[in-house]
């Protein structure tokens, strides 16, 4: 008998159909020996519908009132998944984050989790229940309700699996698992049947859209196995688990891509100190995430600072950097939105040599220019004009032959 | 400067528009310098959306879940309502039964309140907030939702006057105060100034629909002066509040009706002890409210028995009488859903002479035939035919001058 947390998100509860379906998923585990705690999102429209009710209200509505009202989606569907397991005679009870308690802190709209009380769901349990909690929603230490961002409701799955020890965490989404490409982009994207919390975190930086980063994050510090799962069929889905001698024999995991970033480059700007922080200071104020930099070799005391932003903050970045620019005493500021960052991902990487050169000889080939470089320990990472997004992606997919393996 | 509670009604914050009508309101009070404390209902409709929804998860949904789903409705509103508020420049905070908190009993979906905690609302009335309370809902002492059914908005609102000592309650609703008869039965009816906690019971269990009852018992224990006014004009509403000498002026301040009643006479019952209780003990049993109980004098050792019943529980009343009355020995059982309640209510009743009388010759010179009476020291009920109903209550109205008084 294993105790399971299986999250579901807002497809798979759209509306009482699916969540009978759900309820059937959630009795099979049920009838096959195990504990279950039940995480779910709200119907899929019902947050957007709230928060659209919210904008109605105020062009910038309180966000403390903003966590009161979305956080009502999830109490609909956790309230109405155990009325229907109840209906078909399980032991059932919604848990909301002021119950449980989920304890966060008291930034609302992003607030993080501090403590998962686990003492009243634990008695439950062992009463036989089956657990079915809100996910994306928590109290601060006033007892104010708070969320935890978009996707939210992975990192509660997580958050709880790792507090009662539970022995894994399967999320339920609409796609069936974590795969070596988007197949939307690629058809000979394969499905993998294991990856590292390392490559799954650096997948999820680099655009892939599976998991909330976070919820990863968590998964790996308390080393909570995660299935990624399709709740429409009954397909093995993809474990999200610690590093092992099977992945490093593989060099790159997953190739994916991002185009919501901008590129930035500010020309000519005197190499001195404290340059970089003048430029940069003035964006992390506004929370301006800053993810690529590349700052040239200086010629003649000049250097170029090359940099992206997420598309979404462009314009805020432009109207903070045409102030600074003369004071730094840059010559100008180039900004270009037409690019896409392309990634490979691999723990494998760490014991293979030449993989940065294989993947520029591959771009190459293709005749794509690499617009800026960067790498971490398990990823390689390469902006290139946006028109070339999937046939960049393509060409790396066949060059690491990753629709090749079993 | 006063500490003043408001409660707005479903239909007063159907949507933004209304809400934001309701915002102007708030803050006209607050601006006379007053604190303000709102206790908001759920959208006109959004209960009954929700209702479907249960009731699509289950045909008898878990009653502790059935009240984490419709006390949404009111989260909605409160966080709406505190955004608008903010929008227009006011500090508000938005509370729910948990984080005020409304400690009920544990009978979920008609809980009764227990105590109100007041600290945290002092506190911030303290630091100048505008607090808007989720009516209709509270925890009970292990943190489950409970909800005190229909109209419960009411009894939040003046339980909360009451634990806050507040100078007065407000109650917005779409009617704008307290007539001496339902002015959709009788043009003549005629808005009352004041009226008291004693009548206001009365006419509330003889069917006027103004106030939830229990709301008016807290208030008139805890001597809170409620006022009933319209949310859709500046009327100065009715004021629910302690018999004073000009009340008692009157004979009659109101007549009523209840449509909602079934009347069933056990016919030649032996007239022996215990018999009573043989009849109304299943019916108790069941949750049905025998209202008017009437017993002949006993001729020749048989009495017959009449009784009312709410229309909606007729029914289940008849499968169970249909089993009882060969085992008590009654001859039979008729059973008449053709009929109507017509009280009139007055504290008045207690120093005037001959009101009954009144009443029934009344009703005599009409031709209309009374079926069964009740009294109380301030009401006298009389059940008639039903298509006697308007009648009854005009020539009622008449007959008392209840048109003809400032």
């Amino acid at each position: 008998m294993a105790l399971i947390v299986q999250k579901y998100g807002g497809t798979s509860v759209a509306n009482l159909d699916k969540l009978r379906n759900v309820a059937e998923r959630v009795v099979k585990t049920r009838e096959d020996g195990n504990d279950v705690v039940v995480v779910l999102s709200a119907m899929a429209g019902e947050t957007d519908r709230l928060i659209q009710l919210a904008h109605g209200a105020s062009d910038k509505p309180v966000e403390r009132e903003y966590d009161a009202l979305i956080s009502t989606g999830e109490q609909i569907t956790v309230s109405l998944l155990a009325m229907i397991l109840g209906k078909m005679g399980y032991k059932a009870k919604s848990y909301l984050g002021h119950q449980v308690r989920i304890v966060t802190d008291a930034a609302h709209t992003r607030a993080r989790i501090i403590d998962v009380e686990t003492h009243k769901i634990s008695a439950e349990l062992g009463k036989g229940h089956i657990i079915v909690m809100a996910g994306f929603q928590g109290v601060d230490k006033d007892n104010n309700i708070t969320t935890l961002g978009r996707g939210g409701s992975d990192t509660s799955a997580v958050a709880v699996a790792a507090a009662l020890k539970a022995d894994y965490c399967e999320i339920f989404t609409d796609v069936d698992g974590v795969y070596t490409t988007d197949p939307n982009i690629y058809d000979k994207a394969r499905k993998l049947h294991k990856i590292s919390y390392e490559e799954m975190l650096e997948l999820a930086s680099a655009g892939a859209k599976v998991l909330q980063h976070r919820s990863v994050e968590l998964a790996k510090i308390y080393e909570v196995p995660v299935y990624v799962k399709s709740s429409f069929n009954n397909g093995g889905g993809t474990l999200v688990t610690k590093e092992d001698k099977d992945m490093e024999k593989e060099i790159v995991s997953g190739v994916t891509y991002d185009r919501d970033q901008a590129k930035i480059t500010v020309v000519q700007v005197p190499d001195r100190p404290g340059i970089a922080s003048r430029l940069f200071t003035p964006l992390s104020d506004r929370n301006i995430v800053v993810d690529m930099i590349i700052q040239n070799a200086s010629v003649e005391g000049f250097t170029d600072l090359t940099f992206t932003v997420p598309k979404k903050d462009m314009k805020q970045a432009q109207l903070i950097l045409d102030k600074v620019a003369p004071e730094i005493g840059a010559t100008r500021i180039d900004y270009d939105e037409q690019i896409s960052k392309v990634s490979i991902v691999g723990v494998g990487m760490k014991s293979h040599a030449g993989v940065a050169s294989r993947m520029f000889a591959a771009l190459a080939s293709e005749g794509i220019n690499i617009l800026m470089i960067s790498t971490s320990e398990i990823k390689i990472s390469c902006v290139v004009e946006s028109k070339y997004t999937e046939l960049a992606v393509r060409v790396l997919h066949d060059s690491f032959g990753l629709d090749q393996r079993s």
